[in-house]
């Protein structure tokens, strides 16, 4: 079984869900509304071809000409690309997302996970990555990644998309946090789409919109084939009508995105600031939702810390599925200014307890691949 | 591209869907108020494990003791089943819902259609069926079936689960139209399903409770390796909330489906009786909440009369995709009695002006297997 954020049903009595990357402004008003108006759609099969949904993502995105892959959640979209990429190899970067790794191998292909992070977890070194991934792979990298919070600008990706491109490599680009970072729009790598035959990128609405239980990713590709290809492999009527309603009208809900944009600009900094007084963790910087964190004082790991906070109805992410991690790392999602201040206030009051010492620096790198084959 | 019904999105002003075999009370209004109640919830993952969901089935089945497979529609869990099945070699009796044969392509089994029908589609030879099929299979039955309403009881259905048993074959018994038969829950195989190893049934919510924009199908087996097989290979959080909210409360809504009852008995006999009177129709009995045709008019069929009718705003469901039927051969959905009455006035119109030409009747088998493989 493979472990994600979100348990908070294995749990009793959760004030506090910081497991899950989700935006805490919560559902759109402007869906509620479309809902309750348009609940008897529910009543009819939804458009086999999408068509309203796909051009409201096109307008929200600004661009069209490209194909889009519409799936029950981004994991069904990852999951169709690996299984009907033409090749047998997928790399990435880890510590990532799980579903990569899973995807590959229960469609019975090589999965590679290249260490390449630097041992602070704030750089990759992208020449090994590149030496170490063969001809006529698939590439996968979550940007900003999950859980490092590590963004690749486009520069580097365009690079990176070019010599792949050479070694006939293709190229998945996971943006399901993109909107979160400081400079979005600029910082998606969709406007160099168009240069890049090799490129695909993945999108949810999930996260930014703060509607995890709603289930709608999708993916963009000028790669005909690859599109033809899962069109053909995935169910009838894949995506159901309240995430239809939901594309149909969070994606213009422009009151919701500002006020999302200047949440997080004002809390990952706080957030980011007011950890980093806590001597016995250090703070990972990040350019989404989340900050990875090491706990550096003895005889504590995520574990212990888990069970501690649990009872002050705090959940974190513990590093499960998250090779290499040790169990000294977590996740905490950035909250809204309330549950912030309430884990700030458990965590002074944790590491107060058990005492200080100083962190540690290293920015050597890990240089490493592991292979799994099925 | 396969085709299903429910394809109002190709046709601009659609009053009367009779393609969607769907029951036209709409929405329920507990289900409506539930998620009104819960919409917040949305900013949630579901519960991975759907708990709640699990129970409330097992509460609306009387049953417990069973491993439930949850699909974002029935058809997901009709791939999963097939796909996972240990065996490459899938049979079902034609003409059907085509999923099962494009789940088996799609998984690279080889698929036989099994055309042993009379040639008034109101009786099936099983003896020729459970010769065709070879040891070690996956056996898909739709019951009643989809599109000719056919229904196999649970003493047919027994012998046909213990002969298929000695051949070490699996039997997959579709029940997505069940509660639309006349003797339900007693028409369900479930009850048998403690001494019938080989047994997995599918049901889904889409139909009886007019909901197919929500996506719930659901498979019950007692086949634990099955069931741990389908579990690894889903994707998480593949229900979406909206379908979790529907399924812990329109399960128990007595008033919908008692409602619904009523409705179908009544006006499917009302609506075979009035159909029978058209006598350039053959009407085909059904125990499902649908109406199999025939069209015994010289120089019409279904395609010519689906374009007539698109202009009067109704919509019906041609053959397509329903190998072997010819032509000649279109489905009706049993809708409310306004809708069903628009239909007999349009379908008296259309064959009073072509003239009528006498039935004819011809209860001979056809026997045949068609194989494919991809």
């Amino acid at each position: 079984m493979n472990f994600h954020g979100g348990n908070i049903y294995d749990y009793k009595n959760i004030k506090y869900d910081f497991s899950s990357n989700i935006n805490p402004l919560g559902v759109p008003e402007s869906f509620k509304n479309a809902l309750y108006n348009n609940i008897d759609m529910l009543s009819k099969y939804p458009d086999r071809e999408y068509r309203e949904l796909i051009k409201s993502l096109e307008r929200y995105l600004g661009m069209s000409g490209f194909k889009i892959i519409l799936g029950n959640g981004a994991v069904e979209v990852i999951h169709e690309i690996i299984s009907l990429s033409e090749f047998d190899r997928v790399y990435t970067i880890v510590p990532t997302f799980s579903e990569y790794k899973r995807g590959a191998l229960l469609s019975n292909k090589e999965f590679h996970g290249v260490e390449c992070y630097n041992q602070d977890y704030t750089g990759v070194d992208i020449e090994y990555l590149l030496n170490e991934v063969r001809e006529n792979s698939l590439v996968i990298l979550c940007n900003p990644n999950n859980p490092t919070g590590y963004y690749i600008n486009n520069e580097e990706m365009k690079e990176i998309s070019e010599k792949l491109n050479k070694k006939n490599c293709d190229l998945l680009i996971d943006e399901a946090f993109i909107e979160f970072t400081p400079d979005y729009p600029n910082s998606s790598f969709l406007s160099n789409l168009c240069h890049c035959p090799n490129v695909t990128i993945i999108r949810a609405i999930t996260k930014f919109f703060g509607m995890p239980g709603i289930r709608l990713g999708y993916g963009i590709t000028g790669d005909l084939g690859l599109w033809e290809r899962v069109r053909q492999s995935q169910d009838p009527w894949n995506i159901n009508t309240a995430a239809v309603i939901a594309g149909c009208t969070v994606l213009e809900d422009m009151e919701y995105i500002e006020k999302s944009r200047k949440w997080i600009e004002e809390e990952r900094a706080d957030f980011y600031n007011n950890l980093s007084k806590i001597k016995d963790l250090k703070v990972i910087p990040s350019a989404a939702n989340y900050h990875l964190l090491k706990i550096v004082k003895k005889g504590m790991d995520a574990f212990n810390l888990r069970d501690i906070l649990i009872n002050e109805g705090i959940l974190i992410r513990v590093p499960t599925g998250f090779y290499p991690l040790t169990r000294g790392y977590f996740r905490l999602a950035v909250l809204d200014d309330k549950s912030n201040t309430a884990i700030l206030k458990a965590l002074n009051f944790v590491f107060r307890m058990v005492g200080n010492e100083s962190q540690s620096k290293n920015t050597g790198f890990h240089r490493r691949t592991y292979t799994r084959k099925n």
